[in-house]
């Protein structure tokens, strides 16, 4: 209960990067736009996926009115199978997301149990006294949209992922003439994309990406093409596929993901492809290498993705000739720069051609599009979101430029309660918040505790020393036995783990001369004296893991 | 002995990109220019440095008559320590690089032992029938070198890395005149740094990044001013402590290499600091924030270095305050995009001002500034060197352009032999190359058996099961028990623990039942029953270590 205040609540977002999930609070209604993954971070070893925490929408689970989402990007909709299983929401989404969330849905086998309401433009939902309109964006997936949020306190514009595009190349521009009227009545607060708050200018049209095509497949009529990109990337795909046409080529898609969108996409009208201008990939080799296009994922540098797997020589039916012409219809996203590299010098080691200029542009607001859309919504508040804290401080620079005071601008961290009414805007608390780890199908069992000794297992391995002792004395029955994973070369080091084992038997000598029995003392005492020697001898810190057992018990 | 004619070997170089190492060799005489290290790639998990394997020196050590280096970057000198304790070689320098190359040796106690030679520009090396000149070139450190080396079958040029700057900051321009006085005599072929192969134009002179600071320091100057750059960038330095000097600042220098090697640079006349205005660390807070410029290390992200301990608040005397301005006088290295943006995110956290454009150029020659090279020198082969593949197939398409016929230009992989004489050049053959992996005190003694257990092991962790058996039987009396580390987080997982223990229980049971006392097959059998269990539960691969032993004995 919040005494008619709004509240806004990241429950991803800054410091927990891609897990796009906001709550609004108003008395007893709460909603929750979008609900993203995130993908783990270099140092979190052997997470597949972080998904946020929501202890804070659990333990308000009766005031949970809906899930309402902008779009259908990973890091907007991955968490809701497993958000779902723990909230019975319903959940609110454009054609294309909601087909999208759907495939995962169905993946997870949550289909019958999840309440579902395909959502157009210009549609008012209410869910108490908070009521939701959809608003029409561009972005790099079609069918993107803002949200207006009305509560009693007033209009709260959420732009979701956006730029501004007037030559959109499937649906409809931006509805700037909306956010003009929303503004001109007054918005108390904009919750705003920072992804490209650092860059000037304005993001170009995806309509441009066509031309750059255009010129490639004219200048390499002779050549096999492959073009990875994004495969939420529908338009993207499409200017392809219109290019293939142009040029008399087939289309080959490859890898699971582009397969899957595309057929969704195809399904649902966002993509228009002339009959027999698709094929299958077992047909390519019944054409010529200038009759075919292969479009593909992978263009992250994935390891496991199909352009990853064609580039060394690990795709089935897909290998690289000299002639091949490769293009990277993507940027890389930071932390992917080498990944991409290694491709590209494995492609071009086997002679293709690589192109990776030109054909791509980006699916968010650069700084002028950020200021457009501020002049026309004219918010109260600002509290910029999508991005790093560099993006996140870019853009409050722009939000003070075009006049909004320093002061109504907030940058938020996850978990941290914004309260609003129709006057002032101040951060009130915190709820618990942040991220849940996801290995293989634990969900939340791996903590930093686990990751720590990943990270040291990582970088020295690990010692392990096995000793079975008389019950409750000092004495050797068997053991000490000292083995190692991931430390040095064992064939080249028998004389040090002799060394190693001779090291334990002093130590349990001296203990023994001390009449220690103490297994806690007996271990630490092992502990140490093993981790001196090695760090004395080869400066490494391996986990050392001393492993006590009884004669017909198990250890202590 | 090779009859004649000359031989290249790359030791380092493509697929071991960073370690910079090439042997010439002309009958019985070897020369080997540069002997540098690599940083370890992610997947070498808690390698520290990638050093060369120079079995092929090695078994040749009687006709090795020296090391000849063109730079001091680590990846041109980063091995020598290492690769002199098993070849005893004398190494050949100019002053600035021979001083980074003692201060080396000094740390690894081999000063006394290593024969060492002051060269400079201009003066020619006799080593048998292969003669050395170096040439002045331009690069990201001062005094550094190209090579023309003369056999009796032609001269062939390394240029080392270089750029060509006509305003440098200190010494000479590349000397031009030499390369097109070698080029008019004939020259046999070209090894030519590819770096920037795939850049248009030139690169910008060092001196451009001096304006570059006159204005940030023009338009900052209430601010404390902190500037992150490559230690080894002396020129960079000598220019912001210019800056500083105009601007009335103080200077202090923070880092372990910005200090060992600023010291030696002013040692040697490369940097020239009027008196007074370096100051110590401790002595910042004497002056007021605008008579401050620190210089640190750090550009890169790298976890340990003084800028982000600064940015994470873990230096123990420099903590950001709003208003610092910190300027990124880099641009990540391809790999290290994350890291850097990590930093930026934090002192913007802080509310420092982060600059990080226009304060860099690069040390690399760009496409035009090979051209003139090629150009000048007209060799008949030409050997792109210093870059990934695709830097390397970026120069061959300079080089044939420039007219070099495309059979003439060879890309060569570590450890082939180029055999050359004055009419033709041709792969004859391979010698032993590649990685030496440095971890911790211990040189090559982790392989790939050990890195693919660090892989799993970061992944998964491992699983541990102790049991003691009465000799030769399969009966047990202690155990089993079920450890792990990396795997699960334990409290949560009891059960789960104890369910795995049921899982070994029943493999024996069932091994006893069949009568089988072979450890081989009993430890398979309980590897064989706990990862399907593992796998089937939770969809996680651990290294799985099962662990017998018998009363009285160690283990089998």
């Amino acid at each position: 209960m919040n005494n008619g205040k709004m509240h806004i609540i990241p429950l991803g977002g800054l410091d927990q990067i891609g897990m796009n999930i906001t709550a609004f609070e108003y008395n007893n209604d709460i909603i929750v736009v979008d609900c993203g993954l995130a993908f783990p971070e270099d140092d979190m070893l052997g997470i597949d996926l972080v998904i946020p925490d929501t202890a804070f929408l659990e333990d308000n689970a009766e005031k949970v009115r809906g899930f309402v989402i902008t779009h259908g990007h990973e890091d907007h909709i991955g968490a809701i199978p497993y958000v779902l299983q723990k909230l019975d929401v319903p959940v609110y989404a454009t054609r294309l997301t909601m087909a999208l969330i759907e495939n995962k849905l169905e993946e997870h086998l949550m289909m019958d149990k999840t309440e579902r309401h395909v959502v157009t433009v210009g549609e008012n939902l209410s869910f108490g006294s908070l009521c939701v309109e959809y608003i029409r964006t561009n972005h790099s997936i079609s069918d993107s949209c803002a949200l207006a949020i009305t509560s009693p306190v007033g209009t709260i514009i959420h732009t979701g992922d956006f730029k501004v595009d007037y030559t959109p190349v499937f649906g409809d521009p931006i509805d700037l003439s909306r956010f003009a009227e929303l503004g001109s009545r007054g918005v108390l607060a904009l919750l705003c994309d920072s992804t490209n708050a650092e860059r000037e200018g304005f993001t170009n049209s995806e309509r441009t990406v066509g031309h750059a095509f255009d010129t490639i497949f004219s200048e390499n009529r002779k050549s096999r093409i492959i073009v990875a990109t994004f495969s939420s990337n529908v338009d993207r795909v499409q200017q392809i596929i219109d290019a293939a046409e142009h040029y008399g080529r087939k289309v080959a898609l490859e890898g699971r993901s582009m397969r899957n969108i595309t057929k969704t996409a195809i399904e649902m009208g966002f993509l228009r492809i002339p009959d027999g201008l698709l094929i299958e990939l077992s047909q390519i080799y019944d054409y010529s290498d200038s009759e075919i296009v292969l479009i593909t994922t992978g263009s992250q540098g994935e390891s496991m993705a199909a352009l990853s797997r064609i580039a060394s020589s690990m795709h089935k039916s897909i290998s690289i000739r000299p002639g091949d012409v490769v293009v990277f219809s993507s940027n890389p996203i930071p932390g992917n720069e080498k990944a991409v590299f290694k491709v590209i010098n494995e492609l071009s080691a086997k002679g293709a051609k690589v192109i990776f200029q030109d054909t791509h542009v980006s699916g968010h607001a650069c700084r002028e599009e950020i200021k457009l859309i501020y002049t026309l919504v004219k918010p109260k508040f600002a509290i910029p979101v999508h991005g790093e804290h560099r993006h996140l401080m870019a853009q409050r620079d722009i939000a003070t430029e075009v006049g909004i005071p320093p002061e109504n601008v907030f940058i938020l961290s996850c978990g941290q309660v914004l309260e609003l009414d129709r006057d002032e805007a101040k951060v009130v608390g915190e709820v618990p918040a942040g991220a849940v780890f996801v290995d293989g199908l634990g969900v939340g069992d791996v903590g930093n505790v686990v990751l720590r000794d990943r990270q040291r297992l990582s970088q020295d391995g690990i010692v392990i020393v096995c000793i079975t002792l008389l019950p409750g004395e000092n004495i050797v029955t068997s053991g000490p036995l000292v083995m190692s994973r991931g430390f040095v070369y064992i064939k080249e080091s028998d004389e040090f783990m002799d060394e190693a084992t001779d090291v334990v038997v002093e130590a349990l000598n001296k203990m023994r001369d001390r009449n220690i029995t103490s297994r806690v003392k007996i271990r630490d005492g092992i502990r140490d004296a093993l981790s001196s020697f090695i760090w004395k001898r080869i400066k490494r810190s391996p986990i050392i893991l001393p492993i006590l057992m009884e004669e017909d018990e198990t250890a202590i």
